[in-house]
């Protein structure tokens, strides 16, 4: 069993809470029995950590499992996984354009999985995707998906064939006059600011979803009820 | 400007923070400009605080306010608010079963508010409405809705006139299936356990969203779809 901080081992668990080392090492954590699972039939796991002892688990301690978790009560079970390069383009696209909360971007990956929108393009300014709150809230959606990264405008401008949308609170087409299309690229803007100027000057025709008495709906909301009406 | 701990008001904001106290006292807090203003208009505004002077605002200290809120960052105004009793039964109601997540519970607040489902009831087992993290993610959804809270069996059973649905992941009508009603009930359960025993008991139809790939969506996302067509 491992029980020091100062294990080579335990040092890279840590490190991996930070963005930049995931993206240097390639590799990130999942956590929880079921995330653990997901990672191996998806072949990303490259070696799993338990509380207990169990065969083919690496056993550590539950004060470093806390540490490595940020958690008050201990999670029994981590992976560590490797970077998995699935980049395929789908006929239905969800493109992301700054999604800030790990929370939001999890829960939309989780929609887009059960709506069919196979493929996630993530532009620039939006959280990493291995965070550990993105791939909790993604309830392993992440291992199911396609993802593609870069700037949006160079992206769009090479999917021809595809209708491609922007969102907006408030101007647009009402999502029910909005026709479904085999080939279809949605966009989804910033918590606070929707769309970025950039992806604005390109005059995409946008979907709104009515609503009364608010000034929005939270992100992963309205691109959910989007992928449910266009699938 | 206040900068002691042991102010008399400083001890019953920090107090604020259980719900147990928030009840026994039948006060909350709000925190963010938007969120004071917000409060202002619904009149449960008993008292706001800010960090900088400021008429009409009881000055704080910025220590004071980072232990009140539980934040790294100081939020620079802060509102002390009384429950508020609007109790309305109107004609599209949300029933939830168990919501244990205060993002959830807020994000359905605010989802509940754009689409006209304007009575929440709030079943035991529910995480408390006044609970901070629920408002922030309402976005102040939680001032314009009215809320009824008890048992839900209860409820039902003296809920004539309306079309009552409950929910489940797989079994049950699929929602393009359903039609709009004048009046309608929706139940949504428990993130990880769904709708209640007693409540299933009661052998109401379910609605279900038709995914692939996924054994499930987030309860908000699902609530959100469901009130989206219903409404």
């Amino acid at each position: 069993m491992i029980s020091s901080l100062d294990n080579p081992k335990v040092k890279l668990l840590l490190k991996l809470n930070m963005a930049k080392y995931r993206k240097l090492e390639q590799l990130f954590l999942v956590e929880g029995e079921h995330l653990v699972k997901e990672a191996r039939q998806a072949n990303a796991l490259i070696e799993a950590f338990s509380l207990e002892e169990k065969a083919g688990y690496t056993q550590l301690d539950a004060k470093i499992l806390k540490k490595i978790c940020h958690t008050e009560t201990v999670i029994p079970e981590i992976g560590l996984c490797k970077y998995f390069a699935k980049n395929e383009i789908h006929e239905k696209i969800l493109i992301l354009d700054g999604i800030q909360d790990p929370g939001n971007l999890g829960t939309i990956m989780r929609s887009a999985c059960a709506f069919g929108f196979k493929t996630l393009f993530i532009g620039e300014g939006t959280v990493d995707i291995y965070n550990a709150k993105v791939i909790r809230s993604s309830q392993g959606a992440i291992f199911k998906l396609d993802f593609l990264f870069g700037n949006i405008c160079e992206f769009i401008n090479n999917l021809s064939e595809y209708k491609i949308y922007g969102t907006d609170v408030a101007n647009g087409i009402p999502l029910a006059e909005v026709a479904k299309e085999k080939k279809i690229a949605i966009i989804l803007g910033n918590e606070g600011n929707g769309i970025s100027a950039s992806v604005k000057a390109l005059d995409l025709p946008n979907i709104y979803i009515p609503m009364e008495n608010t000034e929005s709906l939270n992100v992963a909301i309205a691109g959910s009820i989007i992928m449910y009406q266009l699938k």
